[in-house]
């Protein structure tokens, strides 16, 4: 990150509610409260870290409204409604030295097949495949390494990093990210079981993709068996991510990292699947469910349900028995004393008995 | 899927032993029941979707032959044996249309040892890369952006698709398909712990991949720190699964995807493992074992074994427990309500003894 | 392995303290003492494979010191400190073999930016791609298809596989071996809600990668959001890691496959991650720390601690508790006895008091 701003950019960016003290130094990093040095930006996100301000060494930090205390020496403090917000804004300007505006035009080391249509204002990187028939849209960006297969279609303004891959027909609406190693549309997992093999069921369909998805590094999307797997607008998928065959993905999910969805599920709108969760075939996950991560869900889920464990349960069932679980020794031993005082007790009111 | 059929083609394929209603329109896709519109084939696989059928509007609809109803109009209804079987023949027809034959040949941006040996018959596509010695079976076809190492072998008809690798030494035997992104004979994670560092203990073993195996997007699979990591005959492996240095997996097994095999474990013939399982080193698991979806299996397992849970214990034990777990909150209370009756009934058998 | 050592030359490596027998064989591979042929070296490393040695037929045995006994006709056993360190000496004299010093120069086909600085001694394999202002030290060798993104660094001696993926101004320090399909520097997973949409935070950090550090096929390690992910030095990460953005690995660490680490966690020096280990975001490892497969880690743990399980608890307990599961159907029965017994007690108490 080789940035520079003076003092009066990140102000105009952060438009203050306050100002105290001011530093000569360029902004050239930006950095956590206790590791930043001068030169740095920094900013209090979270009230866990508010006593890390004091010594800070950052030459600007972005503080919230209510934070009361004053800049040291050459220190300058910027009071704003909602400091990670501006953080944000800031990276963003960062953002697009990071990731220059590619030239428009078609690298001559790439492969390009004839049928192919691309729109002008696309970008081609070198090294990519793109076969019959495909579409790419204004703005698209493959950067390098990248292939995409016979009768695909990309519309505007996708972004497929480098070495990512889009098989055959498959269809990537408007603002779709792909990060570096992702696959759309590897087959399904479906085999029929005759005479001692397996055979392959064919996977024909396709896997659509809404507009404004992103998908994360390595993460494998399979194409339908017929039909197609389905990704809704907004919805955000981390690495090393799997979706099975004939999957429903609705709007404005976020699948974790390492997630694992089996053929033919449906999950619906504003779902969160936690890292490392486990989602069974054939069954739905209602709007809004939370999945904390290594669950396991193996049956359908109401709207807003929050479950965890394997197999996983309501969030408070499941945290009532991971308390209880540590108290199982005791447990039993309180049952082995109980059985012990029925003896006794057993023995003296038979003893009273006879006597 | 851009496919187009005429009732008469289906009828042609599916071989019903009863036909009703009829349809003028040409079939275009496949869908669900209740998917389904006007030029859709659709099919009753699973008696869950039964009641689906009398308001679907698929036109042609294959039915099993216990199923009683009449098409409605402008409808066809086929009575097969196996409506799934059907399905996957009509299938079938459409995935050479989605995956046509490709032309022998060797395309010129691909970059080829001298010393390679490949067959004729076989498509090395663009930008592949086949390092000294690679043998290349008959018919072959390495798609795209392929790379083979140093004196690998392919049998015949092996098709590795886009950005797939096979590294030095490494042997795939015939028809073996490698999904996009597979990584076979990556180095086994092996070190000797010395001096404070983690030293590498070299792996110079390979990974042989029997006959009809099919390896899903991004799976990994580690060559073997001496000899060979073996993959047995038709054995069927899904996305980002893990295989580690000198596991030994048999005929016709089906890893479902993420799980991870550690390294010098022997999986025999037919077992299937459930999604993100997880198979602990030097083990074995006895043939036709299931292991269910996230169990963890750090001991041998006999022949037919089927488990679940991590530590994995037998399905119905751990079935059992699942639901003892959720009662144990209950559990607690009446443990509690015992101790305190005994209590009182001490007190009352003393003041019994008093009195 | 294409290899052929003469007796002597295993000889020359191994310096036994003791020789015993001879044979004719060169030595063209290794094997298991089971499965060895004429013509394997195989070891005894293992104490469980005692009894294997006599009946192995390999043509030259490693054996520890403290083991009895004599070769067959035509066998030769040596006699040396610690076998397995043995077989990894020959073992690197294979690798050389398996791995041949690649040629300094820059392939024909590869897509190199005028302004990257590459060493002349590096190799710069077919079909790799470098964009601007990339630095790439002494002896690298980049060795097919792979990406290294604008103003990203090498040291010297890095190695990376084929497809392997460095994205803008990620720095690799010395002796940094990728394997095929590995990801530096995808974005990482961070977005506000905002009206009803996930709006991506802006992920303008870098990823630094410590020198001598390996990482396994298409694993993983995700951009900081600001300032930078760190792996440190001598640490090792096996097949399909994920590293989310902001991570701190200390130094020596060792993750296995499929293991995942959320966002801004920090995992000190000396760590072991096992196969599929979840650790949560915002928390430290202490030094040392073991964390079992499957294990799911939410909150900071101690130097030196061991834990398993989801939430993990200490290795003890978690073992313990996993007995005590096993026997809960019992314990049900148990309390259900007891409930019945002190209903009959109480019934005969109150007939004595009747009486």
């Amino acid at each position: 990150m080789q940035v520079s701003f003076l003092p009066d950019e990140i102000v105009a960016i952060a438009k203050p509610s306050m100002v105290k003290g001011s530093t000569a130094e360029a902004i050239r990093g930006i950095a956590g409260l206790s590791a930043a040095v001068a030169g740095d930006l920094s900013f209090l996100g979270n009230n866990k870290y508010r006593s890390q301000v004091r010594e800070s060494r950052a030459s600007i930090v972005l503080l919230p409204v209510d934070y009361a205390g004053e800049p040291a020496a050459g220190q300058m403090f910027l009071w704003v409604e909602n400091p990670s917000t501006v953080l944000s804004l800031i990276c963003g300007r960062i953002e697009q030295l990071l990731w220059p505006k590619p030239t428009p035009g078609i690298h001559p080391s790439a492969v390009i097949a004839r049928s192919a249509r691309i729109a002008t204002s696309a970008t081609i990187g070198p090294l990519c495949v793109i076969e019959d028939d495909v579409t790419i849209g204004e703005c698209c960006h493959l950067q390098a390494q990248v292939f995409v297969g016979r009768a695909a279609s990309l519309g505007e303004g996708c972004w497929l990093q480098p070495g990512s891959i889009v098989t055959a027909e498959c269809r990537l609406h408007d603002r779709v990210r792909l990060h570096p190693g992702v696959v759309v549309g590897s087959d399904g997992f479906g085999y029929d079981f005759v005479r001692g093999r397996h055979e392959k069921v064919p996977q024909v369909g396709i896997v659509e993709i809404g507009p404004d998805v992103e998908i994360g590094a390595n993460s494998t999307l399979d194409r339908a068996r017929f039909s197609r797997t389905l990704v809704g607008e907004g919805t955000k998928i981390d690495n090393l991510v799997q979706v099975g065959h004939n999957v429903v993905i609705g709007k404005h999910c976020l699948l974790c990292a390492q997630v694992g969805i089996s053929g033919s599920t449906t999950i619906q709108d504003f779902v969160v699947l936690g890292g490392q969760a486990g989602i069974g075939g054939h069954i739905t996950l209602g709007k809004g469910s939370k999945i904390a991560g290594q669950a396991g869900v193996t049956s359908d889920t109401e709207p807003g349900s929050f479950l965890r464990g394997t197999p996983a349960l309501s969030f408070q069932l499941e945290q009532r028995i991971n308390v209880l679980k540590q108290r199982l020794p005791g447990l039993f031993d309180r049952v082995k004393s109980l059985e012990e005082q029925l003896v006794d007790l057993k023995k003296s009111s038979a003893r009273d008995e006879v006597g």
